[in-house]
Formats: structure tokens, C-alpha cells, sequence
């Protein structure tokens, strides 16, 4: 006996969680009920309300980072608008967020009605390319093309790794959907991009053509070896050979840096120690999803690959000097890689990473130099770390991380206020991991809101404030003395409570020997902490192996 | 002696703060730091940094309400985006905000460099469309095209009363602009519509033919007349010539509502008491601006001016019946009107608007029939009412406000969290005007980081937060019973402390009696004063004369 078909917004909802999501990020509001609704109707999947769309859309992003993908669920023009830079910033980072919105029903709209969050112009649609812009496809769903159309937008999110937007309208929302329903399959059962046979067997060739008389190659993997899943051949290949790799800030935590060939950063003249000749002299560099040489991903552009060989194995194309193969996918070539790359034995004389020197008298006021060792001895199996945008993002990803540490970062969209909500996203993304958040004080104040959620689901991150009263990074950059750099004054470790959340552990360090106190109480804590570091704000100055020019200065005529 | 030309940062900064505003808002950042470096510079505007550009935007609006335009300036991508939400709600509202982003310089593009806050594809340009999507007018700015330009942006920007747009590049930022740089004239002695005297004429002519032989002539005053200056012209039309009015809920406050001639609300049957039939039975509406019927602006558009002459004296066109004159300007024939308009003396047997009857014992919890009396009551002449988008938007449209009393509400965009952060633009564009808020919890928490601003820049609101748990707007839109509308638990009271505010009075209250307290101890408070306001989630129903059906249930065929 058949079943009915489901209405239009309860199928969006269900195809989406059948990809192994178990959480929508949003914020309900009018023209979505019929969303709002489907997703307390499917089974499987939560809500989780932000406190804004801003916050939820990088709650998403921080979700979609560890599950890959993530659902969020905002209302018509006000509700997308808000959400746009994160929904962006996912697009940056290659996140496949599934953006869901509701519409005026298709009725309003006949009827030549005007209504809120609109321009007052009777014109509907004025949001979709703007939303559009931001994914990597969209859809306007009905019940007919409803079928299609999501079987469409997920494979070509997928395939991009880029997010998708779906547009309903109200009425159409509650309809049932006319055809068949698709029963989706989890993300790890599914191939975002599939190779053709003869072009794969070429690039291996090629490839295999220039790793043969290599005497030293080094692997450069990228986060995008991640979003498409070949993490697992990226581990085979590098047992089966023995080569090395560096990762750039932006991919940084790709792989455990305890792994036995790790190297260190590759950032420029900001590499980790040795790190910058070994790979810019090397016989070939294989760059696994193609680096981004980024301002704040190549210590302002002084990473240099002219001189080695460096071939790109993109998501779905291999480039080996002129040559460009296609329709390749990145995990097929990784499989097939070992068999094609000569084997590296021994422990060759390269540059290792080392734990940085804690330093600092109990007394002494918190300094970058005194606050970093300390992080990274606290710093758990399984942790993830996450570094917000601002002046933490000069001195985290040059850190080693300990064995098992994750790592998130927001290097190239570099929003600040991505951090807090992020955090947000991750722990629920994975309840079985502790995330730790370094954020500054002017990033905090952008998103703070987000605490009372983490307070009202029950997440448990250690945050640190990092509390200099400015925008530090914008010192770094630019210079001091600008009133606009200053801050309003917050109590930070005043904000749990105002927010609502009970059995925080919420402290104020201002000396080396309150920081340690704190970082003792943590190791038997394990509920939700609030750290707030009074650092001076003298300390944002870039310290050695930072960022030592910057794009600002590069705009003065030399 | 010729002085040296100013860099085209300053020249934007300062051009712009000629038109009469003295504060520049927005989140500093790197791009824009020519920018930001210029608002230092140029004599006359101060920075006010707000804690996120979404926010910045919201109190750009709020402080173009009261001063005709507004200054507000983000960074490239990041910034930008985040704003787009508050911006293109100063477009529905038509308001002329000025933003104006910092992009990567053209030495940076033009080297084919990747930066942050891009998608990481070498391409520069990617939110330009995005952000002149909200705004009237735009510009890519050089010092050569800077003087024609900047003058295109404002007199267009000015003409449409929407926002403006400006994108300059880091590095020709620092440089002089080329040319005679234009001093600009404040807003109130500009013409933003011109008329052509043949057309006005003609205009003024049809005009009076339909009025010589009204008797009963309704005009329907709305916010446009403020935004393009003419209401003085409309006092004194209304003086002339004994016509009474009665405003829409997106209209409300636009004359003092102790005028002699103002109905009440026009709000299809959720009107004033007689009001609907008074306006609709009327002879001829003089419907002034364009009366936009939006939903939330008709009780779900059950205003009808189809039985009454509806002629509609736009910002810069004239409709009578089925001609339409072009190229009149609001203020042109507001000024003419009386000239061809029958004088109405007398006091006609018309509907008055009542104060509202207070209620509720002392130890009672606190509902709306006894908050909104008492909050009538407390209003001093020039208070600012500010009505956040929620439950109280179902309130206080129809309460009638005590002589001087000003309003303003975002009835059309409809944005929650749009409230709490034009406070701050609405007491920074008046510091003489006390501004009081009404928020709901839901839509406070989307925004609530704003009040360190207010206490940083020392601003001094009143505000009213209805704490009752829950989305409640959403719950009288839908349905009750859905967990996402249930708020984080948000100890509301401690925020102002929390966030840096300093000697503002900050309490919770639960009873009629404790309300009556705080708003006793108002009387003779000359600070900020914040005042969490709980009342029962069983209070988020629709009362008498609200919205009694919604565009959601339009959608329930029928």
C-alpha cells in the first residue's frame, strides 16, 4: 500500500538529514513555519536556534566542517540577508551548507499583495540571486520540480563543495510533493565527483613520469582533501611512500602534526624553521586540492613554488606542467598515487616542529609569549582548537599541535565573529570531542550572543577571551593610536550568566599564576569554562615567525 | 594660493559629513583603514563603532531617521555582507545611508594576488553587485572620477531617498583626488526633487478639480513626506485648510498625534475606532508619499480605498483618477494644495483617538493591558518611541502618543533586532530627545551586544525589555507549542553590567507594582535605564484591534 508523499518541506528537510545531519541551524520566522515545522516533524534531526542568522550561519559552517555538510534554516530577505556573510564564508571555505528558505506563499504573490520583509514594491525574488551568490547552486522548489530539483542542487553542492540554496514558497511548502520520493544515502556512501577511466589513467601517468627521478617530494595536503573525503588515501599514500608534508595555515590540522612526516608550516618566511627551503627546493611538490596562496596563507605572498616542480591534484583535475587532465577525482588519484611514486625510507634530515618554550613569573601579567606554551601543554587528545580571525590567528598556526588535536580556522574569509558561533557548530558536530576556542575580545563582541545557545543545548567548550580592550589585529595591520580600535569595555566573564548559562565555569586571569590556577582547574573540569585573559594591549605586535608585512603596507609606493 | 587637494578617502568622508552628519558608524577593518583613517581626520564627524556591521547598519538607520541620511563604512566582503541586512532595510524604509567599503588595492589586484576576505579565486569585484543591490545608486570610486561621481551617488541617492554606495580601493584611497574638490551644502538646504513648472501646474489643476466639490477630504500623511522634507508644507496645509488626517502604522508618528486634525490609525479594521470608515467613506484621500497597503500595514490588507477618490502625491508624481503628472516634487505641491482645496472649519463630528484605560492590581503578573497604559503614561514631550518588530509591534501602533511624543518603527522590513541598535543612531541624531525602547526578549538577543556601544558613547535610552521566554510574534504569526520558539534564558538584567555599562539603571520587574516603581524612579532618572519587563508567554496573543488574521493562514485554502 503506498504511502503518501510527504509535503514539499518535510522532503527538503528529510533528503537533507538522510545525508547523516542531524542538527538545522536557523533562526524560525513567518514564510518558514512550514520549514520551521518540518524539521521538529522529521526524525533524526534537531533544532538548533541561534540567537541571530549571522551566528546560525556560522554555527553551519563549524557543523558542516566536521559532518560535511550542514543544514540552516532562515526566513525570506531579513532572515537570508543576515546570514549572507556566513553563508559566503562557507563558499570561501568550500562548506556544502544546505541554505533553506521560506518565501511569501505563491497566493500573496498572485494576488498582487505587498507584505513585510520586502521592499514594499510588490516585487517578489529580489533576494534569490543574492542568496544565489552565494552557493554553488540554487533551486526555487514546487511540488513538481521538487524531486528534480534537490537530486540537482545536493550532487552539484557536493560536487563543488559549495553550499546550496533552496527557495519555497509558504503555501507551496505544505503541499504534498508531486513523484517519486528519493531515499537519500549518508555522505560517506556518496561520490561528490567521479573519475573518467582514461583521464585518471593519464594524470597517474604523467604524475608517475615526474615522482620517478624525484629525490625529494613533499606533499602539500589541503583542506579540500577533507571535504572530499580522502583523508583515508592521503594516509595510505603517505605510509606506503614515506613522503613528507607541510601544511599552510589555512589547511592546518588536515592530518595529526604528530604524524612521523609531518614537517611543519609552510607559510612563506613565516614557515616553521627549515621548512620554507625544504619544500621550495624539492623535487616536486604535490599540492593535494591546490594551496591558496592567500595573503594570510603565505605570510603576504613569500611563499615561492617556481623553482620546485609543483604539480596540482585538484578536486576533479590533475595539472602537471602544460598538462591538465580532467574529470579526475582526488581521492581516485590518491588511491592510485603510491603506485607511481617512488618509496622514501628512513628518517631523512628534515626539519621537525618543536613544542614552543613556556616562559612568564607567576606575577607577571599575561603575555602572547606566556599564554601560547601554556595553550598548547593544556591542549587533549581529541581536542579541536579553534582559532578565531584577529591576533591569535598570528600565533596558532605556526603552534604544533599535540597528538589527536583538530584544528578550525576561518584563514581565508577571515570574518571576525566567526569564531564563538563556530564552536557552536563543532561541539555539536561531535559531542565526543572537547573544543577549545581562542578568540580576541573585538571578534568576541561581534557574536557573543551565541554563549546563551551553547548555555540552552548543553555544549561544553573552553573559550578564552583574549582581553586587550582593541582590535589588535587591526594594530597589527595598520597601526596604533586609532580611537576606532578601542572597545567597549566588557566583563566578559560576566557573560555566561547574563546569558543564561548555568554551571559554567567563568573565571577573570590577569597574572601568569592565575592563568595556570585556571588551566589546573580544567584538567578536572569537565563542563562548559569561560577564561577571560587580560592581556595588555601592547601585545599585538606581531611576534617572530608572524606575519611581518601586511597587505596595507604593500599599498605604499616603495 | 591653491591648497592641496584632499586624498579621495577624505574627500568622500568629508563631502559626505557635509550634508550636516556629525558621526560616522561602522566596524573598522583592514581595506578600509584609509577610510577609517579619514573619519579621524575630517573635522566635524566622530567615529562610533558599533560591535558588528549588522548593528552598524541598524543605528545608521535609526540616526538617518531623524537627520535625512546616515554615514556608515565596513570592509570589503566580510563587512559589507554583514551589513547588507540593515542596509537594504534602510532601502525599503528610504532612507539615504551612505556606505562606504575599502576594497584590496588595485596594486593588489592588479598583481593578480589572492587576499582574505575573497572566495580565494583571484577575482575582486564579487559583492559589488550584492551590495548596490541595496542601495539606489553606486560607485567604484578613483581620484579621477571622485568628483563627478560622489556628486551622481548623493544627488541620486538624495532623489530616491535610498542608500548610497562607495567602493574604493585601499591604494588609491591615500591618493588626491583629481580635479576641484566640491563643497557640499547641508541636507536642509538642498532640493532633492526638482518640479517642472508646466507638470506641477497641471498637476495642482486636476487636483483641485477633484476637491472643489469634496466634502469630507482625508489625508493619509506618510514617512516619505519626512524624507523629502516637506513637513512643514504638510503643517501648513493642514492649518489652511481644516483637513484632518490619520496615519498607517508605518506612517505613525510623522505629526505630533495632539494635532487638532489627526483621526487615529488607519489600519483596515484594526483601526482606530471609526477611523476605517471615516477614511474609506471619505470624498477624496489625499494619500501623500504612496501609502504602501503591506500587511502588516493594513491588519492583513483589509484596508479598501476603492469606494473613496484615493489621489496619490508621490515623492516626484501626481495621480489623479487615471492621469499621472511627472516631475513634481512632494514639497512643490504640498505647498500649492491649499491654494485648490476647500476649507473645512469647524470642528467636524469625526473619531478621536483615546488614551488607553490602565489595568492590573499591584501584585499582579504583568500583562500587556497593563504595561502599554503605563508606558503611555510615562512619555514626556520630544521621547522617541521606539517600537521593535515583535509582539509590541501589534501594540503600539494603535496606542496614541501624548503630545511631542516622536515614533519610530522598521513596520515594512520588518528585521527583529533592528531595535536595540537604532537606539543608538536615534539618540546620537538628537542627544537632546530621550529615546525609549520596547523589545521583545527574541529580538533583543539577535542585537543585544549594542548596549556596550550605548555605554561607551554615553548615550542614555530607556529601555523596555519584554521578557516572556519565547519568539512570541512567531507564536501569534503560527502556532503555539513549537520548541524553537522558546529562547535561551537570557538573565537580561545583568547585561548592561556585563557589557560595560556603567551607572545605568538596571532592573528586573515581575509585578504591577514593581513596574510602577521603576517607572516612578524614571521620573526623576536623567541616565540610561534598563528595565527586563517579564510577563507571561500565555500574553503573545493578538489583542483587540491587532493584526486578527496573517498571511500565514492566507495560505490555508479555503
Amino acid at each position: 500500500m503506498p504511502t503518501s508523499p510527504p509535503t514539499l518541506a518535510v522532503y527538503v528537510i528529510q533528503r537533507l538529514a538522510d545525508l547523516g545531519l542531524d542538527k538545522v541551524f536557523g533562526v524560525p520566522g513567518d514564510y518558514s513555519f512550514p520549514i520551521d515545522d518540518a524539521v521538529e516533524t522529521v526524525p533524526g534531526v534537531d533544532w538548533v536556534v541561534s540567537a541571530n542568522e549571522l551566528n546560525a550561519a556560522y554555527a553551519a559552517d563549524g557543523y558542516a566542517r566536521l559532518k560535511g555538510a550542514a543544514i540552516l534554516t532562515v526566513t525570506y530577505g531579513v532572515g537570508e540577508l543576515s546570514a549572507l556573510n556566513g553563508v559566503m564564508g562557507a563558499k570561501a571555505h568550500r562548506l556544502p551548507v544546505f541554505v533553506v528558505v521560506g518565501e511569501p506563499s505563491t497566493r500573496i504573490q498572485r494576488s498582487g499583495l505587498v507584505t513585510h520583509h520586502t521592499l514594499g514594491d510588490g516585487v517578489y525574488g529580489n533576494f534569490f540571486a543574492l542568496s544565489s551568490a552565494a552557493a554553488g547552486a540554487s533551486a526555487q522548489l514546487t511540488p513538481q520540480n521538487a524531486v528534480q530539483e534537490v537530486e540537482r542542487v545536493i550532487s552539484e553542492a557536493l560536487r563543488l563543495s559549495m553550499p546550496g540554496y533552496f527557495l519555497i514558497p509558504e503555501d507551496l511548502a505544505g503541499l504534498p510533493i508531486i513523484g517519486e520520493p528519493v531515499k537519500g544515502r549518508p555522505l560517506s556512501e556518496l561520490t561528490a565527483v567521479r573519475s573518467d577511466p582514461q583521464e585518471l589513467k593519464a594524470a597517474l601517468a604523467a604524475l608517475g613520469q615526474v615522482l620517478a627521478p624525484a629525490t625529494r617530494v613533499v606533499a602539500l595536503p589541503t583542506f579540500l582533501v577533507a571535504r572530499y573525503g580522502a583523508v583515508p588515501e592521503l594516509e595510505a599514500f603517505l605510509a606506503q611512500t614515506g613522503v613528507s608534508f607541510a601544511t599552510l595555515p589555512m589547511d592546518k590540522g588536515i592530518l595529526d602534526e604528530s604524524h612521523p612526516a609531518y614537517l611543519g608550516m609552510y607559510n612563506g618566511r613565516a614557515s616553521t624553521p627549515g621548512v620554507q627551503a625544504w619544500v621550495e627546493e624539492a623535487d616536486v611538490v604535490l599540492d593535494l586540492g591546490g594551496v591558496i596562496l592567500e595573503d594570510l596563507n603565505s605570510a603576504s605572498w613569500s611563499s615561492d613554488l617556481s623553482r620546485t616542480r609543483h604539480v596540482v591534484i585538484g578536486p576533479d583535475f590533475v595539472k602537471v606542467g602544460a598538462k591538465v587532465f580532467v574529470q579526475t577525482a582526488l581521492r581516485d588519484v590518491l588511491a592510485g598515487l603510491a603506485s607511481v611514486c617512488p618509496v622514501f625510507e628512513g628518517a631523512p634530515t628534515r626539519p621537525r616542529p618543536a613544542l614552543l618554550p613556556a616562559s612568564g613569573a607567576p606575577t607577571d601579567a599575561i603575555l602572547n609569549q606566556s599564554f601560547y606554551p601554556r595553550l598548547q601543554a593544556m591542549l587533549r587528545p581529541r581536542d579541536l582548537l579553534v582559532c578565531e580571525t584577529g591576533g591569535c590567528n598570528v600565533h596558532l598556526p605556526g603552534m604544533l599541535l599535540p597528538e589527536g588535536v583538530g584544528y578550525a580556522a576561518d584563514t581565508l574569509w577571515g570574518a571576525i565573529g566567526w569564531g564563538t558561533p563556530a564552536v557552536l557548530g563543532l561541539a555539536l558536530g561531535d559531542a565526543s570531542r572537547r573544543v577549545v576556542l581562542v578568540t580576541g575580545d573585538g571578534a568576541h563582541q561581534i557574536s557573543a550572543n551565541e554563549l546563551g545557545v551553547m548555555g540552552r543545548y548543553g555544549v561544553k567548550p573552553v573559550i578564552f577571551v583574549l582581553n586587550n580592550g582593541v582590535y589588535g589585529i587591526e594594530i597589527v595591520l595598520s597601526e596604533t593610536g586609532h580611537g576606532y580600535d578601542d572597545l567597549a569595555p566588557w566583563r566578559y566573564a560576566e557573560l555566561p550568566y547574563a546569558m543564561g548559562c548555568d554551571r559554567w565555569l567563568s573565571k577573570v586571569v590577569r597574572t601568569v599564576d592565575e592563568l595556570d590556577q585556571a588551566i589546573a582547574q580544567l584538567q578536572t573540569w569537565d563542563g562548559a569554562a569561560y577564561i577571560e585573559v587580560v592581556i595588555p594591549a601592547s601585545e599585538s605586535v606581531p611576534q617572530p615567525h608572524a606575519v611581518e608585512d601586511n597587505t596595507y603596507k604593500l599599498d605604499t609606493p616603495s
